[in-house]
């Protein structure tokens, strides 16, 4: 397997060949644009199209960029050399510095130091993760497996009330053993601290993890390898809402701003949990509805329309009642129905019901 | 000492003993008003003063209220009877009910049911952490701090890259042990992770903290009860900008919102580390000043008029130079002189130096 670094080395030496050659130095890359971003009905899952742009060092429409590209590999190779790892807020001041006897910075906003590195993922077929370069850190997990990271042995059951606090990075966690059936990731870290308290993963020997808003893509690429390293199926709790739907949307068919990495992001196998339109009649949670906005219905409207949602029978019949309804509904609303509702009852009977879509 | 659930009781003997006397039920608060907080130069901290309001159930006024109060307090008792706890957005739900024979909810805003929480923890005389409800959950440690927590005992020097993941809820946590001369807490969790790479905690025997954003009455708690429990000094690590130094004012002083908990919350003796304006021109990081935008500015020259940081002459230089500067600059800018400038040469320099601002 070829490391990171070796990958950057590659790209170096082939641009090192082209200049003894005396050729002009070109870098080529696929065509990062929506019309370049297909959904693959095979894998299911949003992925980079054919097309093949060349980027040249003696082309002015191309020369920043050019150098933007080979300043960020530069970076990534001392961080893979040093064995550190840095933020892309780093990476921007890093690549922040005048150019000798100009003017000219390398870069001036962060954008510019984030799309190189989001070119360089491209040309080195690596995550940005493997190129020691992180994103954001959040989110919680608890259960009962074991990992091994940092040289530390970690015990997800044993955290007391704070569960593992997730890395940006996961790549170099070893995963030891594991007693788990299922993987439930929630949206809300509120909900992770109910199910959390009532011992959930303990009572129906799972794994619960949680971020607060976004998935990170710690978070994607840490459900992932559970999925495939240790075969559990994922279940996504969110809101009933369009928001919540494409948290689910994002784990499971990719991001299209992140489609040129989906495979080491995408959780293919995930299903949606919950809650759906048809748990809100059956538990009769109409009074908790929350009027639908514009952007609401907007959203909703786009949702509906995505290519992979589509042909979804099930998705469709959800996005016409939540339509119909105008109103939208929070995890938290089976509070109303007792504090421990959602992990004595809600969450035990969708699971063995199978009722989940997908 | 009086429980949390003694202090509910005892507020309700007294409202049924109001009833069989005949009286018209009351309950005693001070007003929480802008005009009833007080700065106590003495204790350094925002607090309340001595204006005390009544609400009585017989009055149109207060009825509503009156109730909503009794209902959270009612809610609260049930979760410390059942050992469990609530969120806010739980403690809404499960008082947004209809009152029998009437159309009217006990609520219909969170707004509502998180006005009456704020009050009970003023007639009970206890923060709602106590009254097993929960704020947000954010945020990692770590160092050589052994504590207990649900039955697990919890090395924090040996939890990986991810660290502790700090619960909403800290009340019931024990130190057992902790090798520590102070704590860092910084605003971004990025920075944290650079800091716990480079073993930063291990190499100067220190506890790191962080949020990310804002810092949650979890946090707050937990600096307070380490910084009394452990006699751990506090160092505050944020951006050079207003709002940085705003993280730095909430946990010393207190908030104008939560005065009326400010002695359960305070992290009195913290001191605020950086980035200061000499930082920048020590360590040249003028060219990667941000510009001030218009809300930067107004919120310096609130700031800057504050009661507490009126007659600091420490303080108000910053806030001149900042003026001065007309931009901000964030922790990051100290990575493009190296990744690791920040916990090889800049903390330890600062601390060694007590170069810090109080």
């Amino acid at each position: 397997m070829t490391t990171a670094k070796q990958s950057l080395e590659k790209i170096g030496k082939k641009l090192v060949d082209d200049i003894e050659k005396g050729k002009n130095p070109e870098i080529e890359l696929p065509v990062r644009a929506l019309s370049n971003i297909i959904y693959d009905k095979k894998t299911c899952t949003l992925t980079m199209g054919k097309n093949i742009a060349k980027r040249y060092f003696f082309n002015v429409a191309h020369a920043k960029k050019f150098m933007q590209t080979v300043e960020v590999a530069a970076i990534s190779k001392n961080l893979l050399e040093e064995g550190k790892h840095a933020s892309l807020r780093d990476v921007f001041y890093m690549a922040k510095r005048t150019i000798p006897n100009t003017k000219v910075n390398i870069v001036d906003e962060q954008s510019e130091s984030d799309k190189a590195i989001e070119d360089l993922e491209l040309i080195s077929e690596n995550a940005r993760e493997m190129l020691n370069i992180n994103a954001n850190k959040m989110g919680s997990v608890a259960g009962k497996v074991i990992i091994e990271d940092q040289g530390d042995r970690i015990d997800w059951s044993k955290l007391g009330s704070g569960g593992w606090s997730i890395p940006s990075n996961v790549e170099n966690i070893k995963f030891i053993k594991a007693n788990a059936k299922y993987i439930v990731y929630m949206e809300k870290a509120a909900v992770w601290e109910r199910l959390h308290e009532d011992k959930f993963w303990d009572k129906h020997e799972c794994i619960i993890m949680s971020s607060q808003g976004q998935t990170t893509r710690g978070i994607r690429r840490l459900l992932q390898r559970m999925q495939e390293e240790l075969g559990l199926p994922v279940y996504v709790l969110t809101d009933f809402d369009p928001w919540g739907i494409y948290i689910y949307s994002v784990l499971k068919y990719g991001s299209i701003s992140l489609a040129h990495i989906t495979e080491k992001l995408a959780v293919s196998g995930c299903k949606f949990l919950g809650i759906t339109a048809d748990d809100i009649l059956k538990y009769d949670l109409k009074k908790h509805f929350i009027k639908f906005e514009e952007n609401d219905s907007k959203r909703l409207a786009q949702i509906s329309g995505y290519d992979w949602f589509k042909d979804n029978k099930d998705f469709q019949r959800q996005f016409r009642m939540m339509k119909e309804f105008k109103a939208k509904a929070e995890i938290q609303a089976m509070s109303a129905r007792g504090i421990s509702f959602i992990s004595e009852k809600y969450l035990p009977d969708k699971i063995k019901n199978k009722d989940w879509i997908e």
